[in-house]
Parts: C-alpha cells; sequence; structure tokens
C-alpha cells in the first residue's frame, strides 16, 4: 500500500501551477489584504463559490476563444459535465439571478476566487490564477461606472503606485455601436470587428489594418481609422449623441476626482462579448513593458440570460500574476514580514511547561509565539531563525525562570531588553511595527 | 453567440457544492479567522497549493476507499492525468520534500485548502469543503504531539465551545502495534484489522465483533476485545513499553496543560494508513449526535515517500462543514456583523459629487461607507438596509451639505447623533462595537 522503497514520488506540481510557500503566500496575503480593506471601504461585500461549474454556464456566452481552446472540463462520475471556472463573471451573474427576489439591489459584492485555463504557462500567463472581482448591480446610470473605476484606481493607489506608473484606458461599446453606424459598419461585422480592434497593440500596424481593410473594406477602413485615432476629439464628432456625452461624464467625474490619469482610447474594446456600455483597461506605463495589468465595464445583458429580469451591472477583475508583476517592477512590494512575533530559544535541562506556560501568557495578550521544541542545541536553534523574519527573539533556561526576567532581542536593530513577562510583553508591543 | 429567447441558463451550482452569498461568507470568515488567529499565536505560518494535482500524488498512500471511489480525476488536453485534491497532507508533504534542503526544521505550517470528494451530498458531507490543516515538521518528541493537540482544543475553545462541549479521544498506532503483538495478530491482518476497529461506531456491536472474529478468530477476538474496553487500564498491562509510556505521558501533559476533555480510547484508529504513532480525533459530546468532527495524528514516514531524508511529522484537519453545524447546534455561532459601516442615503436633488467627497472622508479614518447611487426614493433607499446589519446609516441632502452637519443613526439603538464628518467619525468609532 506505501510507496517504499526506490521509486520516489515525484514532488513536482502540477503545470503552469503554482505552490504558495510561506514566503509566497505572505505575498500573497499582503496583496489580497490591499484589495479587500480597498473595497470593503466603498461597502463591498464578499462573496464567493465553488471552482466547480456546470459547463453550460459558459456554453452560451463567454468569448468563443476560452470555450473551445481553454476552458478545463470534464465529465463526473454522474456523467455530468464539469468545468473548473476559466472566469467569475458568469458565477456571479447566476448567483444574482437565483436570488433575484430576495436581493436588495444596488448590490456591491467582491470575491478573490481563483481561476483556470489551460494556456502555454509563461511569464503573467499561468494556468490558475486569483482575481479581484469587483461588481455593482442594479445601477444603470453612469455614478457606478465611475465609482467601480475610481475603487480600481484606489487599489492601485493603496499599493504605494504613482499616477505616472500606470495609465487607465476608458472607451464605450454604446459609443463604438454609434461610429459604426455612423460609417456603416453591418451589424453582421460588428463582434468580429471588436476583436480584430481588440488585437491591435499585438500585431504590426500593417497587419492591422489590412486584416481590419479584409473585413469591411477600403473606405469604410479609412473613415474608422481616422476616428480611432481622433482621441476625444470623437465627443465632438459624435458630440449630441447619449453614448458620446455618457462616456465624456464618466471621464470629466473620475479627473474631478482625482483619477487624473485616465483617458479616452478608441482603440479599446476588450475580448468578452458580454460588455455593453463603458469599458477600461489598466496598463502600465514602464515603456519597457507597457503591458495590460486588468480591467472590466458595463455587462448589461447578462443576468437576463439566467431570468426574466435584466439587471445593469458594471464590474472589474484584477488578477494577481500581473499585479504581482507589476508590484515587483515598480518596486512596491514591501520585505517580508512574519505573523509571528517572537521565537523562544530553550537552553539545555530547561522545564519545558514552564516555557510554554510563559508562552501562553505572551499569547493571551495578542501576541504570535513559537516555543522551540526541537532538542537541538541553542544554536542550532538560534539558526532556524534564519529568512524568518521573526521580529524578537528570546532564549530561557533554568536562571530565566528562577529570576522571572529574561531579555528580549530585537532581531533587526539587535536592541536588547531584560524584563518580566509583562514587561517584555509592553516591550515588543511598542517596538513591534 | 448570446443564449437570448426563452431557454434561460440554469442558476445551480454543481450539485454537493456550495454558493457563498454574503451572508455565508461572513460565517466563513469568522470561522477562518479563529482558525487562523489561533495557530498564528502558535507561530504557525500560512502556505498554499493549487487544487490540482498529478494523480499519482495519490496513488501510493491516501486510503483505498478514496481513491477508487471519491476522488475526482480527469486526463487534461495533454493528457496528463490531473486530480482535485481530495485531502492536503499528500501535497504539504510533496512541498516540504521537494525543499528539503532549504527549509530549517521545525517548521510549522498551516492551511485552509477547499477539498473534492465525490460523495453522496447529505448533512456534515460534501463535495467540495474547506479544511484547516495544521501540521508541525522535524519533531519526533512528544512535544509536537502535545502542541498540536492542545492547539485544536485552544480552536475550540477560542470558538467559544466549552470543554464539556466537546470530547477529545486519543490512541497511538504504535500501541496498538504493540497489543497486537501481544496477542500474535498475524502482521497480514493488521491493516485490516485497524480499519475494522475504525468502524466500530459505524455498525452494531454483534456485527463489530463478528467481521473481527472472522478475520482474527474467536481466541484472539475475545482478547483484543478484553483490551480494547479496558480504558486506560491497557496502559499498565503494556505499562513497560515505550508506546504505553509515550501516550501516557502525552495524555499527562495535556492535562497539566489544561485540556481536561482528553480520554484515551482503544478502539480509535483513523482512516488514513499513512500515520504512525498517536492519532486523536474530536467528538460532539451532544448525545443526540455525538458524532465526530476532526481529527489527525503522527505520520512519520510520508516524507520519505519523496525523499530520501526521514521527516517526522504530526498534524490534523478541522473541516469548514462539521465545525459551522457543531457551532450552529452549540448556538455559538455570532450573528452577522456587516463589513461596512456606515451608509449613506442622498435627498433628491442633491450633489452626489459633495456626499462622495464626505465619504471619502470617512475611508481616509478607516471606516467603511457605502453611498447610495440607485437613484431611488429615500423611503426605498432606506428600506434596502433591511437585513444587511450595516450599523449606522444617515441621509445628506442640501441643507446638511450647506450647514456641513448630518444626523448619524445607529440602526441597532436607535440612537441619533448630530456633527459635522469629524464628529460623526467619532461617534462611529466609539459606538461601534
Amino acid at each position: 500500500m506505501f510507496g517504499f522503497g526506490k521509486n520516489k514520488i515525484s514532488t513536482d506540481s502540477y503545470k503552469g501551477v503554482r505552490d504558495f510557500y510561506p514566503e509566497d503566500q505572505s505575498i500573497q496575503n499582503y496583496i489580497f489584504d490591499i484589495m479587500k480593506k480597498t473595497v470593503e471601504s466603498w461597502g463591498y461585500e464578499e462573496y464567493n463559490a465553488s471552482i466547480l461549474e456546470p459547463l453550460d454556464l459558459y456554453k452560451l456566452k463567454t468569448s468563443e476563444e476560452i470555450i473551445n481552446e481553454q476552458i478545463y472540463s470534464f465529465k463526473d462520475r454522474g456523467d455530468r459535465s464539469v468545468a473548473l471556472r476559466p472566469e467569475m463573471t458568469p458565477t456571479v451573474a447566476r448567483m444574482v439571478a437565483k436570488r433575484m427576489q430576495e436581493l436588495s439591489f444596488p448590490i456591491r459584492w467582491y470575491s478573490i476566487p481563483n481561476l483556470f485555463r489551460y494556456e502555454k504557462p509563461q511569464r503573467g500567463r499561468l494556468r490558475e490564477h486569483w482575481q479581484l472581482n469587483v461588481d455593482i448591480f442594479g445601477v444603470s446610470e453612469f455614478n457606478a461606472d465611475v465609482e467601480v473605476i475610481q475603487i480600481a484606481s484606489q487599489i492601485m493607489k493603496n499599493f504605494g503606485s504613482k499616477p505616472e506608473d500606470f495609465q487607465i484606458k476608458i472607451n464605450s461599446r454604446s459609443l463604438m455601436d454609434d461610429l459604426f453606424k455612423k460609417i456603416g459598419i453591418p451589424d453582421s461585422n460588428k463582434s468580429e470587428l471588436l476583436r480584430l480592434i481588440d488585437k491591435k497593440e499585438k500585431i504590426s500596424e500593417d497587419n492591422f489594418r489590412n486584416s481590419i481593410k479584409d473585413l469591411i473594406g477600403e473606405d469604410k477602413t479609412t473613415s474608422l481609422f481616422e476616428n480611432l485615432y481622433y482621441g476625444e476629439g470623437i465627443f465632438s464628432m459624435l458630440g449630441t449623441l447619449e453614448s458620446a456625452k455618457y462616456i465624456r461624464n464618466v471621464i470629466q467625474t473620475l479627473r474631478d476626482r482625482g483619477v487624473s490619469n485616465i483617458v479616452f482610447s478608441g482603440t479599446l474594446t476588450r475580448g468578452f462579448d458580454y460588455y455593453t456600455g463603458v469599458v477600461f483597461e489598466v496598463f502600465d506605463t514602464n515603456p519597457e513593458n507597457p503591458r495590460s495589468l486588468f480591467g472590466g465595464g458595463r455587462y448589461d445583458n447578462l443576468i437576463e440570460l439566467f431570468s426574466n429580469r435584466k439587471v445593469p451591472a458594471f464590474g472589474f477583475g484584477m488578477g494577481d500574476v500581473t499585479i504581482k508583476d507589476f508590484l515587483t517592477t515598480h518596486n512596491l512590494l514591501p520585505s517580508k514580514k512574519s505573523t509571528t512575533d517572537l521565537y523562544i530559544c530553550i537552553a539545555p535541562e530547561t522545564n519545558i511547561e514552564e516555557v510554554y506556560n510563559i508562552a501562553s501568557n505572551f499569547r493571551e495578550q495578542n501576541l504570535n509565539v513559537v516555543v522551540d521544541i526541537s532538542g537541538k542545541k541553542l544554536a542550532e536553534q538560534l539558526k532556524s531563525l534564519d529568512k524568518r523574519n521573526i521580529p524578537f527573539v528570546t532564549t530561557i533556561g533554568s536562571a530565566e525562570l528562577e529570576n522571572g526576567k529574561f531579555a528580549i532581542r530585537n532581531t533587526k536593530t539587535r536592541q536588547e531588553f531584560l524584563g518580566n513577562v509583562l514587561e517584555n510583553i509592553e516591550f515588543i508591543r511598542s517596538n513591534n511595527q
């Protein structure tokens, strides 16, 4: 039954996913904490669901590429088709639709689910990643768009990044619709055209123009390109239309609220088919690596795929892999901080029970304490502290137990303090940050 | 591409898994917070890994039932056999083995992963559950067993349960080995016998005795039963053996540390094959439902399935479903507390930007604030607060913006306070608990 013998089991994880050792998890926790604190300060409430969903949930709406090439799916033992969720939006839409009658709108929800896509693992793209999802349901007015984009910007600021470190590009599907109508692009070409425009940054200017020309012809392409590159001038061309007023209002309100790094981008379309209004995407401004960090938009027609009621929605998804890369590149990750406050080494022939009793005193005062029960020599006990970033250490032996006093050392400053339990607790409290 | 029309997509989640609406997630967060705070106060560090593991990880060691009947597995697009982890221990063993050279032992790790088993969904058993895993690696002495069992007990206490609400049963695989040797049970019967003994609580006394008699015969069964039911008297029979001294020491030290509800149980064996020493299991003492809550034990031979080095280990797993049931039955779940502190309603024809500005002031002081941007009538805005348990509410209109003062109401006590932003922040601070 046991696998003893020469053939050891591989210690490799599954391809394209990550093991989180404590030093990795502490970075994840830092990132998740900033995300959570920011969105909760805006009154968003956490929800969650299983990573397993019925495969049918994705058949009707997600972009085709994901369904056909990237979804993890299998049949369970009861012959049900199951998927590992590739994104959270269909799940949250399902959950909102299910409790439509009981929920009092508007609702503000967030979650940090893990998601799976079968991709060739590469920088910034893994098979599993975690993604903050922030959504507001039940508000069709532009205030919802503004609030959610402002939150996205606030999270970036709370990570310590400056407005010049990132740029928020914004566009509107309704505006694109109006533009397409003005130019005379047939409805049948619309989806494909949006997809081609979305690929702009990934291909050469020539290829880009040619691919569009093949679809809609030379004249319309010229007309389209004049508008796409017009920047915010597009507003004066389409100025009387609701779609132009709307997005102009979103941009202006965000600027008034201090989101200075937002710019209109006529070529921003976002991949998913379900967007219906404003879409936005946040980019790293680093010229060496001006990649997309995350984005979102308005999707007013998704809930009615599940329900007879229409519920307007606006949200975004922010992935941990790209954000961690961004924070690393911009030197914004804090140095690792241990969750442990004090490490107690034990001198030879000391009554361990008395040391455990002292540790309990610290714990009752909400300090986190390790007692070294390795039975190793003192030098080795101290060595096991290496790289753990625990801020305080002490050694307790029979003499210390007798005196009731022991010396606490700050592992960074090397400052020492001699005191009884209460004094030591106070010392740690006032010197720990 | 979109699924418009009459055929709506089902809002059901996959069978046997749960959706966590904010009120459910707030309970999960409460449970996870108590777990995390307790284990971190003992210096345990969080790790994590992907839910996907190579299927081979489970082929050699987990109990056969799980592999054959309950594991979720499939082939990925690259023809790799992948599993959704059914338990965390193989993963953590793999991770420890992989970094064997760099880690400084002893290491104390914890995680709260979700796990999958293909089971018939029923009370206390779902296809997906979350499970706190707490493990110490690198200490073979009994101090590790004592520490980890004490932590298990401490978590129960931190949930508010009293010693009489639960009982910790403890046994030792080494002691069983010695007992089996004394009675003359052949090694070939050992695994099967442990499995039969483990089923004791699930079958009738007659069936239990007969199933064992069929395996080892009448005489040995009589002899075994005399010992199994001897309680701690077994120690005096096997008193000179190391295995008996060891577990007696564990029990006595735990009692000395205040874990009063620990008892020896000769019939406790635990299902997994990998246990090598002390095993323990925590039971609800409710006579109407004396079910097992969680358990763990020593597994000193697991790491060497991956590595040439042997690393002693002791740990337990505590599932969210059973713990939540226990807390509900014993009335220990706190009433739902919103993560939002203040809900701001907006009177008609008010400048929303100024209200958002006030909300920012609260947020800068670490208070969590919702601004109602529904555009609904005031009565409806207030109604949307129902069941949300947000502790404070205010309504801001032009008059309030002009005066710079507005009334904050405590939604529980109905107490009202009129003040400017700073005064209101202070009021919320001192009245929020």
